[in-house]
C-alpha cells in the first residue's frame, strides 16, 4: 500500500524510556496540513493534551508537526506544561515553524517528571533522520506495553487522481472509549477544508474508537489526531468526498480493532455486535456494557459459551428491553432465544470460541433499527501480570 | 456473640451442586418477621427474585420463612417461575404457614434449568434438621466460589432488655453496587415497624452493600432481606431506634467488606475514602470509579503505589474538580499533594502495601463536605482463573 504524498517521519532514542529502545518520534507534513483532534475526556489531563488544544486553536486547524514521545505521560507533574512548550518550540525552531504548528503527544507513566533536556537534546538526531519511508519507525516508537505495531492503510480512486490515507496507533492498557483512545495519527493527502475534515473525524470517531475497550480505564493523554496536507493535489468533489471519508473510517476501524486485539494480556478479539435496539444510542450502551464486563471477557478467555454472563451485563447497561426477546450468538451460534437456553452443543462451540477472533451477538426481536458494534478482548492472567507491576 | 432469638436454620445437600456440599438452605422465624428488602436493578430478574417481591407485596412485608439454594441461579430458564412457586409452596405446606411466607433466593449459574424436585424431595430433610444453633451452617451453605463464610453480629442493650442482629452474606464474584448486591440476611429480634425497618435498610444499604465492587457486574439474583420478629419483646422508643439502625448498619458494613475481602482472587481488601466533594453523592461516584479501575486493583495486587492511576480514575467519574487541588494518600502516606508528586519511600510504602488491608484517601481541598467510602478489593491471576472456568 502506498503512503500519502508529503509527509516525513522519524523516530530515535531520548533517553526517556528505561529500555534503549526509540521513545521519540515525529510526523512532519511538507505542506502545512489541517488537522482536526478529538483529546480525552478525563478531568486530569497531560500537559501535551493541553497544549495540543491550544495549539489548534492558535493556527485555526494548522498543523506542520507532531511531537510524540513514549515512557513518560508528561501528566500530573509540576514542569509539564513547560516542558511541552520548550519541546514544541525546539521543534519549531529547527523546522522552521512557529512552535504553534507543533502538536505534542505524550505516553507512559503519569506523575514523574518529564526531562524536556533529554528530547531537546535528540531533536537534530531525530530531525537528521527524516524520511517519507519512516512511517513503521513512528508506529513501533510510540508503542508502550504494546506487542506489535498498529497501521492502517487506505487509497481511494477518484476522478482527478488517488488519494491515500494511513494511520498509526498505539495502546493496549487503560483503554476505554467515550472519546478519542490512547495515541492515534491518521493522515491522508488528499486536500480536505477544515470544516469537513472535523467532521469526518467526529463521525469516524464514533465508529471506531468510541466503540472499543480494553479495561474501561480512560486515559489522561488520549489523543487522535487527522491530518490532510492536499499533497496529492486533488480535491475530493461532494459525492468522492463520502468515499474518502469511508477510506478514512476504515482506517480508523482497522487501528480500533487493532488496539482491541492486542490488548493487554489478550488472547483473543471480540466483536460485539448489538441489533433491534431502538436507537443506536441503547444498542451502543448495552454493547458497551458487554465489552465492559470481565465476567464476560474472563468467560471468553476460558471458550466457555457461558451466555448467562452475556444477559446479566445486557441486563445492567440501563437500557430497558426484555429479556424474554432477546437472542445471543456467540461465534453464529444461538445460545439464547427469547431470553432462554438455546440447545447447542457445548463441545463444538467451545472449540469454535478457541479461535482467536470471537463475535458475540446480541439481538433484541421487534422493529428497532437501532444497532452498535463494539471491540474489546478476552480478560487474561496476563493483563494482571502486566498491570501489577507496571510501574516500579 | 448472642444470635438473636427465635430464628432457627438448617442446610442440607439436595444435589444441585456437582459436589457434594449442602446447596440448599432455610432460615425460618418462629413469630412472622416484619421483612424489608432490596434486589437486583438488573434489567435481567432471576425468578426467586420476582416471586419474593410479590410474596412481599401479597403479605404487606411479613415473612416466615427463607428458602435459599446455591449452584443455579434459577434464572432465565423456561420452568424458573413455577420452580420457584413449587418449592415455597411445598416449604410453606411443610412449615404450615402460607407459601406467600416463604421468600426464596438462588446464587449460582444462570441459563440452566432447575429441577424443583430435588429441592422439594430433600425439604423433609432441611426441615427435621432445623435448630437455632445452626447458622454457621447456613451461611456455608449459600457459599458458590466465596472461600470463607461471611457473618456479623450485634447486640444493643436497651432500656427494657438487650436486642440482637445476626447477618450472613455470600458472594465474591458479580459483585456491583448500585443496589443490594448477592445474597445477604439480617434478622433482628427487635420488634420494629415495618415503615422503620424499611428505612433502615435502605439508609444502611447506602452505606455498605452500595458501596462494594469486586468486578463490577451486577448480578441477576441480587437479594438483600432485614427481618425483625420482635422475639426479644423488646420494642426500642424513638431515640433507641437510632441505636438499633446503627447496630444493623454495622452488621451490614461488616458483611459487605466481608464480600470485598473475600472478593474472586482477592489478596487484599481495599477501602477507599473520598472526602471534601460538594456532595456525598459526588464523593461516591469518585470513589467508585477508583473502585472500579482495573489498573487501580492489579497496582495494589503489586503493591505498586501508582497513585497516577487513582488520580487518573478520579478523572474519568464524570464529577467536576479541579485536579490541582487532590491530595491521594496511600496506606496514610501522602502520595500525591496538590496533584502532583508527593516525595516518599517507594520501598517503605511498597512494604505497607503489602499489607492485606490497603486504604486508599482522595481528599479535594476546599470546603466541600461530601464524603464516601468504599470496599472493593484487589485483581489477581486469581480471578481470571476462577471464572475462566466457572460454569464449564
Amino acid at each position: 500500500m502506498n503512503l500519502p504524498l508529503g509527509y516525513l517521519y522519524s523516530s530515535t532514542y531520548a533517553g526517556i524510556r528505561q529500555v534503549e529502545k526509540d521513545d521519540l518520534s515525529v510526523i512532519v507534513s511538507g505542506l502545512p496540513a489541517k488537522a482536526a483532534a478529538v483529546f480525552t475526556q478525563n478531568r486530569v489531563q497531560a500537559a501535551p493534551v493541553r497544549l495540543s488544544r491550544r495549539h489548534l486553536a492558535a493556527t485555526r486547524g494548522e498543523v506542520g508537526a507532531i511531537l510524540i514521545n513514549a515512557g513518560n505521560a508528561n501528566c500530573a507533574t509540576r514542569t509539564g506544561d513547560k516542558v511541552a512548550l520548550a519541546c514544541c518550540k525546539a521543534a519549531g525552531a529547527a523546522l522552521r515553524m512557529p512552535a504553534s504548528y507543533v502538536l505534542p503527544a505524550s505516553t507512559g507513566v503519569i506523575g514523574v517528571e518529564l526531562d524536556s533536556k533529554k528530547i531537546v537534546d535528540a531533536l537534530p538526531r531525530l530531525l537528521g533522520g527524516l524520511g517519507p519511508e519512516r512511517f513503521d519507525d513512528v508506529a513501533n516508537a510510540i508503542m508502550t506495553t504494546d506487542l506489535v505495531p498498529k497501521t492502517a492503510f487506505a487509497e481511494v480512486k477518484l476522478r482527478r487522481g488517488t488519494v491515500r490515507a494511513a494511520g498509526m496507533t498505539k495502546g493496549s492498557g487503560m483503554i476505554h472509549p467515550r472519546m478519542a483512545t490512547t495515541l492515534g495519527f491518521v493522515m491522508t493527502d488528499a486536500a480536505i477544508p477544515l470544516p469537513r475534515l472535523r467532521l469526518m473525524l467526529k463521525r469516524g470517531v464514533e465508529k471506531s474508537y468510541n466503540r472499543l475497550s480494553v479495561d474501561g480505564d480512560t486515559s489522561t493523554n488520549d489523543t487522535l489526531i487527522l491530518m490532510a496536507n492536499g499533497a496529492s493535489g486533488v480535491r475530493p468533489d461532494e459525492k468522492e468526498m463520502l468515499r474518502v471519508e469511508a477510506a478514512i473510517t476504515g482506517v480508523m476501524e482497522s487501528l480500533a480493532r487493532a488496539i482491541a486485539k492486542d490488548g493487554e494480556g489478550a488472547t483473543k478479539l471480540i466483536t460485539i455486535s448489538v441489533t433491534g435496539f431502538s436507537s443506536d444510542d441503547a444498542a451502543g450502551r448495552i454493547a458497551r456494557s458487554i465489552a465492559n464486563s470481565p465476567l464476560v471477557k474472563t468467560a471468553v478467555a476460558g471458550s466457555d459459551p457461558n451466555w448467562g454472563r452475556i444477559l446479566c451485563a445486557a441486563g445492567y447497561a440501563g437500557v430497558a428491553f426484555d429479556p424474554a426477546k432477546t437472542d445471543i450468538f456467540m461465534q453464529g451460534v444461538p445460545v439464547c432465544r427469547g431470553g432462554l437456553a438455546a440447545p447447542f452443543s457445548e463441545q463444538e462451540l467451545k472449540a469454535k470460541l478457541d479461535a482467536p477472533e470471537c463475535e458475540i451477538r446480541l439481538s433484541l426481536r421487534g422493529k428497532g433499527k437501532g444497532s452498535a458494534r463494539f471491540w474489546t478482548c478476552d480478560l487474561t492472567e496476563g493483563y494482571i501480570r502486566i498491570n501489577a507491576s507496571y510501574r516500579t
